[in-house]
């Protein structure tokens, strides 16, 4: 187990968390106080970031002044709010760009932090996280969590805080108004026609999700708000969205002929022409997974991102149980990763000053170590490779894609010629750190090739003149020829991307 | 299971196997007596491909003509044994190769049968099948086995039929020869810098060898064979090598200047210009796998070809465990697996005359179908993509490099628009078939997409007139509108192809 990587906690500390949804942008602050979290702010703003898809992965450059302003302003917010104490997350609007890095870089700097893009599997897991913190079921009960966003819509079956089925279709309430009402026209032969669309996307997981179970469905999203405001307003129901209210809602909307002229108690003039694709979609998840009654929470995303922010501060990093599971699906040897993992954290306390290395590069890089053997299990050839596949490619549950992809670059370059372009994904402001622990990993795995148990001497590793020294024992070095011979391999690995390595021999 | 595709083998009948190893092309024929092989004849040519490797993955056009009349006349000697009773193998050389095709093609073509290209640890399993058929030891003994080929070497450590580990190393006679003496001359100096490039090769999997440990060394090729001749011949040994054997002829190795110079009692001429590279290679395995002797077998890759052969012919073939190793490690539901199975080979049943399918398609298919969803195991997102990158590049037992594309290519391609990029690496003669059988695996994916559990009705398929009919009871379709609209969009995505889907409810 690598050491607490970041500072403990102090009581009155403040977190953040951001969340860039497709529809509305979301910022919640709140208060580390006597081990709870105790929120302090809110902030939400209607950007429709996915109002900008072009539908080929490009972004309407009039959406960018809206999305900059507003996360400007939650930037100075948060101004004085370590960087290590704020997670912002997009979601599936920034996934569907063909350029990510385009948008996310000026909106980084809006921010004044780092934005991290989840896949939709993970943004499910946090928005289950959130909904189960906000209110607690009895142990042993389950819950069904519905968040229908404005590009997609995330299901989760879960039991305390543990999401136990996930699934995230790309259909939310913007892109589902868009791709069936795209002229904006209603008509009861048009909604029919889409329900058959969505219900087919519901077959494959519905059948899961109802085997599995559960005691109560929570909705966690501005669409189901927004039902559950009007089922009230029309005297339907007096807390939840019944199958029943729902019913007379749909057809109270499929009177209107237009999307956009729907108005109905309770409806804010905001939600109004986006209502009805999220009208569809909940109408569709009521009869395709059997629900009776739905309840709404006022927790989601941003306040599950919250508490996995609080989690990963506390040494109950959710990251560092899916790297576990990773390493006993793939059977990885753990002796010599932990051996691995070892000097490539000590090597990294040695340079950590000199590099400008983060906190959380090191947990990364220690994560990185003790993976970095599960290509093993796909095939021995070129398994450097297959493991950077699995690590970019898998669902781990708590990694972020940007994260995911970090581990997929140092796994790639862990050994043979270095491969630049593995880090090309990675953003601007990540990837000098993230060749530089690359070098650490190189170096770890390398002095460990042999597998051996024997301890390693003490292995010296300074910056000095814009080149890496490495100082070992010279009688370790010349006991060890074989090892001798790699360096001088890695030397001119190094060289070849211009950088210097200097062996001696102490 | 499926049901055999193979005819059963009669007594009396032949099969064949084809070695195009990187220095000898070899040939074998064994008659199917009373249950056993008994090998009838055998055939060696000196072809020497690997001389014409440019370094690059070109091949000198040069080499050509040698290994096409060769082949040729391995092809006369075999033209009357049916197809399914022939296996020919590249090996190294070809898997260096750009463009195999480029040298497949004709090489097929003179010898009348198809060339399986087969990845270095699959060659080992094969020369340990073969090697262990030729002297079987006591039950629970273990035996290590080294094969150093023209372009690779191989090791194995093995009991019973079974290989316990196997690694393939870059490294073969010819290839050390060329790399170590490109000059042609012999030095002591070269000799231990040689050895100490060699030893690093060695360091991964050497400790994981001896842990497992044998009870006896056995090597399988000419370099080999070669050096215990010397052993014998100058009177170091009765019918093997020894540590001190080797020491031996190594330092007289070392008194000549030039490699083509060495002569030595009991070497053939043939042998004489690539005995160096090739002891360098015994030379480090004897030291740092701790061999003391080792003996020789007379059975190598090409037996274990044709037992692998008549493995297959005879329900035991070993791909059936590998796919169901690989089902177990990515936990497949089975019972879903199954269901598509069922489907897909009831339709290969109804269209394999008018496809004119092959008899191991129809397994392929099988197997294609048991695995298509492995790739859940990685990512729910994008499953087909993940599944098709485990079935290339995983180590699976039993199948060659073109077996598991095949695969690949049909799981890649087993939902949303067809890829057919994906079959582009597989030889022209299977393409087509290939890509018939991978809409067979898509309708039967499509058919059982809900993962319900009832039985499907009556399903038939045939081509007439350049189109497939699909029938299905028009009740049935009825009650399945999510399965009529997939259909209907399967026809969509055969038409972006070129191809016609005629769905009829009858």
């Amino acid at each position: 187990m690598p050491a607490r990587a970041l500072p403990p906690l102090e009581d009155g500390e403040l977190l953040a968390a951001v969340d860039l949804g497709s529809n509305s942008f979301h910022m919640v602050v709140a208060r580390h106080v006597l081990g709870q979290l105790r929120i302090v702010d809110r902030i939400k703003e209607t950007v429709r970031l996915a109002e900008g898809l072009d539908g080929r992965g490009g972004l309407d450059p009039a959406v960018m002044p809206r999305a900059l302003d507003c996360l400007a302003r939650f930037g100075q917010r948060i101004a004085s709010i370590p960087p290590h104490r704020v997670r912002a997350i997009a979601t599936n609007t920034v996934r569907q760009l063909a350029n990510p890095q385009a948008f996310l870089l000026p909106a980084e700097t809006a921010l004044g932090h780092g934005i991290d893009v989840v896949a939709g599997r993970e943004e499910a897991r946090l928005i289950y996280l959130g909904v189960a913190h906000g209110k607690q079921l009895p142990p042993g009960k389950r819950r069904l969590v519905i968040d229908i966003g404005g590009g997609s819509t995330e299901f989760i079956v879960g039991q305390g805080f543990e999401p136990i089925e996930r699934e995230s279709l790309q259909m939310g309430c913007i892109a589902s108004t868009r791709r069936f009402f795209p002229d904006g026209k209603l008509s009861r032969k048009r909604w029919k026609e889409a329900r058959t669309e969505i219900t087919a996307e519901f077959q494959q997981f519905a059948q899961l999700f109802r085997a599995r179970g559960w005691d109560e469905a929570m909705g966690s999203s501005g669409t189901i708000k927004s039902v559950c405001d009007i089922s009230i307003a029309l005297k339907l129901t007096k807390a939840s969205i019944t199958a029943e209210s729902l019913a007379e809602i749909r057809e109270r909307v499929l009177e209107f002929d237009r999307v956009a002229e729907v108005k109905l108690p309770g409806l804010s003039g905001d939600r109004r022409p986006i209502l009805a694709g999220g009208l569809l979609v909940l109408d569709a998840a009521f009869a395709e997974l059997g629900i009776e009654r739905m309840y709404v929470s006022d927790y989601a995303l941003r306040e599950g991102v919250l508490y996995d922010l609080l989690g990963r501060s506390r040494d109950e990093d959710p990251r560092e149980a899916s790297i576990q599971a990773l390493c006993d699906r793939y059977g990885v040897n753990l002796e010599q990763a932990g051996r691995v993992e070892a000097t490539a954290l000590r090597l990294f306390d040695q340079v950590q000053a000199d590099w400008k290395l983060e906190p959380d590069e090191r947990r990364l890089l220690g994560w990185a170590a003790r993976i970095h053997e599960i290509g093993l299990a796909v095939a021995h050839s070129q398994y450097h490779v297959h493991g950077a596949y699995l690590a970019e490619h898998s669902d781990i549950a708590g990694f972020s894609r940007t994260e995911q992809q970090w581990l997929a670059a140092l796994l790639r370059n862990q050994r043979r010629s270095l491969y630049l372009a593995a880090f090309d994904r990675l953003p601007d402001r990540l990837m000098a750190n993230a060749v530089n622990c690359a070098l650490l990993l190189r170096l770890a795995v390398l002095l460990h090739r042999s597998h051996h148990r024997e301890p390693l001497p003490v292995v010296e590793l300074d910056i000095g003149e814009g080149q890496m020294v490495l100082r070992l024992s010279r009688r370790w070095l010349d006991a060890h020829p074989l090892t001798r011979a790699d360096l001088d391999t890695e030397r001119e690995h190094l060289q070849d991307i211009g950088r210097r390595l200097s062996i001696r021999a102490v």
